[in-house]
């Protein structure tokens, strides 16, 4: 999946990815009304409204992007509905050629880690195979050390899909940990060096390994510093645009080729219609709402490949 | 919900929590069968029988017992359907009086971890409130610091809700970083005192707070330091049975009064038919199958108290 991932980057010139974190606040008045008056105030309009945000910024978007990550926990919110919504959204995207990246941040004890893996390698019943969340990378938490990402790694050796391991997240706390000293360095660095280790025997035709790193846009220097200590691996990164990341500072997180890394903007792409000039009437927009996230990806493009 | 759950281990006399991990191989013939026979092989059909597994063994241990903890990703593994199933179980487990402990190990950053928090304070669309997950109490990873934890902190603050966040996992692997030395202590007593500190506004009528930790049985000298260092926080101990732990080991995890902890058993407990000596015929069980569970949990009581 690293190597499937890489050629859609190469191909739409794009290292972005939209999180599709919809939140009630951001979905437009018509499409709330339609769905509040066909199901009611309840979790299977939000559910609707949901799969529809994400349809139109989809067909919006998808030529020009090689990647979605929705954000689980703003599904799993509304419930079965809300979750429903998320399965139907990464499908969808997945139908239009896109790699999905879903970010669950799960993490476990080997044996629960093995039905998370779940996800991405579907469940076996009787014989009978069923892919259920329609994943093709996930994001993992570390902090229960190698046993709760070894069954990640079994399914990366067989197939073509992927993870993201946190090393050093986006959030103003992240540092309480992650910067602390740990023995000889950093806590982020640790980390990074178990990762390395993890991905190693699964490297693709670029040099990356199908076993990434999440490294927050709001790092910049330590972006650099990681890029440099883990060569063999990609980075997810977030933080861009609404969490305060600019492109200038982001050209450290790329290897000389323009590659190694995957820039993700969700409010800043998926709300672009509430900031958007070309938007006359933001209480009263129909699905055009959409063409402001294609615009919102267009000037991401370009603010990326400036600073290079 | 901390001093609920102190009220039912008084009650009860027992600081057992059942860990409703079912799986495949644990469903009896009997029951695989029927479900197999009414909806094919299919997630819909492992959901049922996980439901009614869980049922059977809630209806022989409640009245023994203060509280359950399912797994969710067990359920997770089978999409919509097996979380249905841990709904309803959770649902159930409530409607018999039991403590519902979600182990769901959510972390995220602060936008995203008050989306999880639904997971205890439900949803509200326009002015209509859900509980959809049906649980009290939630385990949390601690990785992102505080802006992960914080959302949940204010559902604590008016809810009577709790969380319990990991500090010492029970795996093999989890010294991998939590053991390492991070500035002038372990890893594991950085977020302890994170932990501490986060639950002081919370503390209840016996001294404990609603923010917990979660502190593996494997780790019997750790979990005695960790009772001195956090004389606030209630530990859930997971790692007991299955894992290794035994009661003899766990003394030290109690306060002076015999509080100060809930033990979990899932394996030992759920799937003690297999090993169950009136158990005549493991291939052939019906429903019998737990009256094992209840004479394990009896055995654990007994194994505990046999550790003063």
């Amino acid at each position: 999946m690293i190597d499937l991932l890489i050629k859609k980057i190469k191909e739409t010139g794009n290292p972005t990815v939209v999180g599709l974190d919809p939140t009630l606040v951001m979905i437009p008045n018509y499409l709330k009304k339609e769905m509040f008056e066909k199901y009611g105030k309840t979790p299977k309009a939000v559910a609707e409204m949901f799969v529809e945000f994400n349809r139109l910024i989809i067909d919006a978007t998808w030529d020009l992007i090689p990647a979605v990550k929705p954000q689980i926990a703003m599904y799993e919110k509304f419930g079965l509905d809300g979750l429903d919504a998320y399965i139907r959204t990464c499908e969808y995207a997945r139908s239009k050629g896109l790699v999905v990246i879903g970010d669950i941040k799960r993490g476990d004890i080997g044996s629960t880690a093995e039905a998370y893996a779940g996800h991405i390698d579907g469940c076996d019943i009787e014989g009978e195979h069923f892919d259920l969340w329609k994943e093709d990378y996930i994001t993992i938490n570390p902090y229960l050390g190698v046993d709760g990402i070894e069954p990640f790694l079994k399914v990366l050796r067989k197939d073509e899909k992927g993870i993201f391991v946190l090393v050093r997240t986006s959030n103003p706390s992240s540092g309480e940990l992650q910067d602390k000293m740990m023995e000889d360095t950093y806590m982020y660095n640790q980390v990074a060096d178990l990762v390395s280790k993890w991905g190693e025997d699964t490297i693709g035709e670029y040099g990356y390994s199908k076993v990434g790193a999440v490294v927050g846009a709001t790092h910049p220097i330590q972006g650099v510093e990681l890029r440099k200590r883990m060569p063999h691996t990609f980075f997810l990164v977030p933080g861009y645009g609404a969490q305060g990341g600019k492109g200038a500072d982001l050209k450290g997180f790329f290897d000389e080729n323009g590659l190694g890394c995957i820039i993700n903007s969700s409010r800043g792409i998926i709300a672009a219609y509430k900031k958007d000039a070309l938007i006359e009437d933001v209480e009263n927009v129909g699905p055009e709402f959409a063409e402001a996230s294609r615009r919102a990806v267009i000037a991401m493009k370009e603010d990326l490949q400036n600073a290079f």
